[in-house]
């Protein structure tokens, strides 16, 4: 039983900073060539837009995974831009398009070879109640849940305080999950939110145990792990307590409008590869 | 002869913080109430998404405006989200999608009375040529730019290094607004994009002269004027020898989770009005 | 096939601080030293100002590098200074002045036993476009490529946003390169200029190919490699992907009134040593 | 008996920091219509390096001036760059290079109708001993002071310690002026270099009295009077008690990439002219 390296592809993206943007492709064979086991897709443009990639074009990347030897760990959207695709919002039409965003993107991880969708629950705009926007997220995602089953996707809830104010804590991610209460959906945590909110990563484990099923991994400011005050030793001592055998997957380095993105990707992996191989063999 | 004031709603908006969001109208009065003669509207959620605002929701935006004397300024599309809106990406799907986007743009910018629409140019990503994606940069401007001719309404060319790589300078602007050669399309600029360069603000002002339609004051880091290093009494001295009597629109504090949007735009305001006043009687 | 090491001299010069600086049979006893294969030459007094160093002095700088087994590995003038030495200046005096001291140092180079002359393409002032800028220094480097080509010295275009704004991208490079069309003049880059645009070196290095012909190495702020944030296992990885076998020569330190040259050399050797030799064996 | 205000050029030519750089007519037009009184000339590129500068463009220059309101206040060369100038340089040929450049500025400086060239005295290069070093000046000094005699020009020492390391203090001034004794060899000095060494600038007022024929003001870092921990009102006060009525001159901003030149001059002047007016009524 070992735990497996992935790295989200923000940094090689358009979102949220422009620049540097690499094509997918590009993103999938250095990855690989690095190490990681995984890769987590962000989709926003130029890489795997939902609208933007058609039949052929998914194959392409697809075929493109097989040859560098390399899964997609699990997909998001991209929230925020424009279209803001905030299950919690106040208009009615932002709610339905975010819906069927997530939908297209859990279709769009399938056809990719990905069975984990993360959801990012919303964020509560100034007017409405928190009970109100957390009843919106949750008919969302009961409503992507179901979709996702029949694609043999689980739906992991993510807990984002440092970008959000509706799913901030431990608890609300615990709460959410029980409110919908679907065998596929279950929940993610990151160590960048934790320590955000100035609580222990560990502790995050312990108490999601089995539901846990996805981990991001990031040190504060979106650093690598090991160059902040992040315990990675300890979250990775904490997954091999609890059986923990999924992904911990990098989503760091892409607010940095001067990040080399490879650099990102190497010294992340170089900290983790060994913690999780000692962990593997323990 | 005077120049007015404006303010963007980025801030107020979930574009590209989340949170915090107010609905249109909070911006709307708010700023008002400062005492802006304009509002710059980006068309971000929970805003003025185009595809989420109906005609009858269009019509209470104009109203809110209308109630509360202010103008819409300016309007622009979110760039760099999940659907990237890249006029100059290699994939054809996002640079039509982003085309379509400024064409609706320009149509919702119209319905809510305002007459400029930007135009952010693209950006390169790794693997295409810069000249490559100034031609398709130009392609879509020629289109854009005929469509909201006949809307009445004139785009003007931003330069952006800070965050992209294709049009960089005052003159890749020129450039690329001769290259499409349209009496509707000029130019405008960013004092906050030329200090990021360590370039003159007011070498802006001179070299772009009549084609120039249309200005973003901030300062450094995305602080309101004076609280930086940028020239905003040199910048306003020379917009007045040059006769500019547009809108001086305030584009900041967007990049700070901690933003107090009312403050940012209370402050820009207070510093600016008395530079323009005194450039109106001088 | 492996990389070597070079050292630019000015920080050991009177440019552009003035002090400390050496004579230069004590810059070149040191930097071979410490180990270097190669040194730099900036034409800068009080090192090698051809109009300061008759054929006598000439022999004797040459005998110096002989006998400490180092060799010249490029020469480039001192821009900026009183003299300018600006190829896109609207004076015309200063443009013959400036080519007819590239010239001089081409000779110089040779007279070394140097074969790469190192082009700053100039820098537009106030009042020029930069397409007559970029004229005039194409006719420049035309000229000079011309009578480098009789040498047998090659001349590499740099790309210098930090200091200049003329030839600042990659792209811009290669464009003034393509523009001459010239057999001995291609290209180099720096890896600080990179950074200062927020670009990724190692795009530069893959985007220049075969045309790559010479590399100046800096961290952020003209430190050492491994002091700042740059990614130096990068660029020497992918540099061993192109095949690249010439110089990576350090322009480090020489912005500091305080510096010890030594030690900038020093460290930035040691840093560099191991990565080299790592691509070599690889 | 008033004291005059002027404003160095540095900031606004190629000389150290490329860019921004402007024609010399742009920073008359711009400094008088500060406010200023005089213009102290740098002799670089691209404003009046005197080769570059024949008759015809003197009469320009002139006129400029003339048109203007504005006098020149001093000149003097651009040390350091790729000639070097150094007078105290081992190399023979660029010592008497840097005497022949001296007479050739003192020479322009007449011909737009300054009377003052300031003596950057050289520094040491390793290796060579201070008692050569100032030796070297010193002969430097008697055989450009005879030439200025010849134009009327008065040759006034500066001490620089933050650049160089040969006269440094007050008193390394008062040596050389007194081992050269000529009547139209003096003495300057500026603000930001008796800061340097933690001195006090109004000590150097008093002791340097009557033979006190130039200042230049400046604060720490270059930057404008006011902004860092000089003492300004001190200065003007000594200045007023030994009766001096010269010129203060600004030479700030000129370290700094980003510059606004037209900001430092504004903020200079805005600061120094009530200090100088009182000075004046007293």
């Amino acid at each position: 039983m070992t735990m497996k390296l992935s790295f989200n592809t923000w940094v090689y993206s358009s979102f949220p900073i422009w620049v540097p943007s690499y094509p997918i492709e590009e993103a999938i064979k250095r990855l690989a060539r690095i190490g990681y086991d995984g890769i987590e897709i962000g989709a926003a443009a130029p890489h795997a837009y939902p609208a933007y990639t058609n039949t052929e074009r998914r194959r392409e990347i697809r075929k493109t995974l097989d040859d560098n030897g390399i899964v997609v760990s699990a997909m998001l959207p991209a929230p925020g831009g424009g279209p803001g695709f905030n299950v919690a919002s106040p208009s009615p039409e932002e709610r339905r398009a975010a819906i069927e965003q997530y939908k297209e993107v859990a279709q769009l991880c399938a056809d990719l070879g990905g069975d984990i969708l993360l959801y990012v629950a919303g964020w509560v705009i100034y007017g409405t109640e928190w009970k109100q926007a957390f009843a919106w997220s949750r008919e969302a995602l009961a409503e992507i849940g179901q979709a996702a089953a029949d694609l043999g996707v689980t739906v992991v809830v993510e807990q984002n305080p440092a970008d959000g104010n509706l799913i901030e804590s431990c608890d609300d991610g615990i709460e959410l999950m029980r409110a919908v209460d679907a065998p596929n959906v279950k929940l993610m945590f990151d160590t960048i939110h934790a320590m955000y909110r100035n609580e222990v990563p560990t502790d995050y484990v312990y108490r999601m145990g089995k539901d846990l099923r996805y981990v991001h991994i990031s040190d504060i400011d979106r650093l690598p792990p090991g160059q902040g005050r992040g315990d990675f030793r300890g979250v990775v001592q904490a997954l091999s307590d609890i059986g923990y055998d999924g992904f911990l997957s990098m989503e760091i380095g892409f607010n940095y409008r001067n990040a080399q993105p490879d650099k990102f990707a190497r010294e992340a992996y170089e900290y983790m590869k060994p913690l999780v191989d000692a962990a593997g063999n323990g």
